[in-house]
């Protein structure tokens, strides 16, 4: 049987390349750049809260570290070094799947394309795996739980506080493409062609704006990742900032899960920010350097603090009572029975 | 009912002490001191695996991140941040017990007191907790992972690869308290009086050998921490080391539960290392001054690299064919039906 050293050497050293000591030893050393704040955030994924157990191993292996990042993202940190603990259910690396229901207690093989998953995500944004935890949980609940390290120069982190009165609040991509795909696999509406495709890779394979977030540092005054939903993460920024906003999205679609889950969907992983109006021209200019749409959505306002309110395209108040996904309010992943 | 968000804020929150910025942003910033390396592990314990369902919160709590300063201490470095994931069962927060069966997702005084648990235990060695993730899971897989960040000067780390031959090898504290401790729980030995109180506390409030480490940076040329059990984690020194050991404890307990515990029992969390055998006075010293036993119980030899061979007081070869506990072994906190 696999031990759990056997695991860690098999599928999870790779040549660090800005790391002291990796994995292997009580702990890992590396070596900050002169003065760099560091930048740091832990996200978890739980089977059947974060991921579906039928899950491609290999896309959840990027979706892993990419939630990660795109915290980094939030941050305008250039993300340097990971740990990564994972709970794998009981017969775990027999090689032979076992009476669990859940496929995460499968095979070798599944831990193989995690593994090779979650390294593309790391090579592509030049970060080390640098030590971590394998342990063993019952069926059903694998977990995977990563801490991400980034660099970034003192004082120039992007912080939730910053946002000022006559900001434009603007946004990456187009969020809710995720929870369109995931309604999709829930049986709750039925996409087609590229949309399908655009909206599974969302879910499956977000791509953390990890450029744009290095870019905005000197220009946005404040910045969240849409993980929870766009108005969600955005009030989060209000609330810092003791300011409120208001939202007019031109070209907003028609009242439906499609506006809904643009407005609450979480799970994207795009950008949020603000910037003073003078900025704008750098702004499109980015969205043209990185190929991304960048979207105006509308403006921070002195209104009572925390406060948004949402206008649809003739000026009508379509502000909903729910902005997005709470952890303990309902569970995402798990399929219609 | 409790949301993420108030989780967090009612029982994670505490000014930190050396930190730019803590909860409540996309990501933490600190600022390492100058020319220091930064020290960094992640620990998972899982239920079921690591602790029972009924474990003291408070307890639970202190030993979550007394496991991470342990491989901190194994490092000779000093503790300073902590990031803390938690995965809760369905119900957690509501204030009332839910149908599930784990203690675990009771109620909100379960998380207040192992909070206060937790925060004991970082106060104690002046760690901040500048972050994390609480989510939610199924039933009877409550997951906390913590990953810790510590600094020691530019070299000084105590590593696993420095072992010499001809050092003599060093074991703080009785291991194998803790697995004592566990198999009265298990109804395996019945221990009383002083004997069991020290092998519970062992089990459920290990203290790390923070100070002892820190003391070690100038005199041991190794050392790891005895989380798996005393021979296996001595055999990862010796491997990584390129060296063999020759064991002799001298008032070794006699053949049965005590002997093997002491050799192969985990979840101690005592230091092992190595030092020559002229810095065996200072040695001596800081087990007074820290009022620790530290005893000599071998030495590093050139053998085949990686090999132990363990002798009673008599030199009989007593070698045992476990050296310790694999997570993917068995399960330790199950207790019998």
């Amino acid at each position: 049987m696999t031990s759990e050293f056997d695991l860690i050497e098999k599928y999870f050293s790779r040549r660090p390349r800005h790391t002291e000591l990796g994995v292997g030893d009580d702990a890992a050393l590396i070596r900050p750049t002169s003065n760099a704040e560091l930048v740091i955030s832990t996200d978890l994924l739980v089977e059947g809260t974060h991921f579906f157990s039928d899950v491609d191993p290999a896309s959840l292996g990027w979706k892993t570290l990419a939630v990660n990042l795109s915290d980094m993202a939030a941050m305008g940190a250039a993300p340097r070094w990971a740990t990564l603990g994972c709970v794998l259910c009981r017969g775990f690396g027999d090689g032979a799947l076992t009476a669990s229901t859940s496929a995460l207690s499968a095979s070798d093989s599944w831990l193989d394309q995690f593994s090779r998953g979650f390294f593309s995500c790391a090579e592509h944004y030049s970060v080390d795996l640098i030590g971590g935890d394998t342990t063993r949980g019952p069926p059903g609940a694998a977990t995977f739980s990563v801490t991400i390290i980034g660099e970034v120069p003192r004082g120039e982190a992007l912080r939730r506080t910053g946002a000022q009165v006559g900001d434009n609040i603007w946004v990456s991509g187009t969020p809710g493409r995720a929870a369109m795909g995931l309604a999709h696999l829930q049986g709750r509406v039925v996409l087609t062609g590229a949309t399908l495709s655009e909206c599974l890779a969302a879910l499956h394979r977000p791509t953390p704006r990890v450029e744009l977030g290095l870019a905005l540092r000197s220009i946005a005054t404040s910045a969240i990742d849409v993980s929870d939903g766009l108005l969600a993460d955005l009030a989060h920024v209000l609330t810092c900032s003791s300011v409120s906003a208001h939202i007019q999205i031109v070209g907003l679609p028609e009242p439906g899960l499609a506006r809904d889950t643009y407005l609450s969907g979480g799970d994207d992983y795009e950008l949020v920010f603000t910037a003073a109006a003078n900025r704008t021209p750098e702004i499109a200019a980015l969205s043209k350097l990185f190929e991304l749409p960048l979207h105006n959505i509308g403006m921070i306002c002195g209104d009572e603090p925390g406060t948004l309110c949402v206008f649809d395209n003739c000026g009508a108040d379509i502000t909903p009572a729910h902005r997005g996904f709470d952890h303990f309010g309902q569970s995402r992943f798990e399929k219609a029975s």
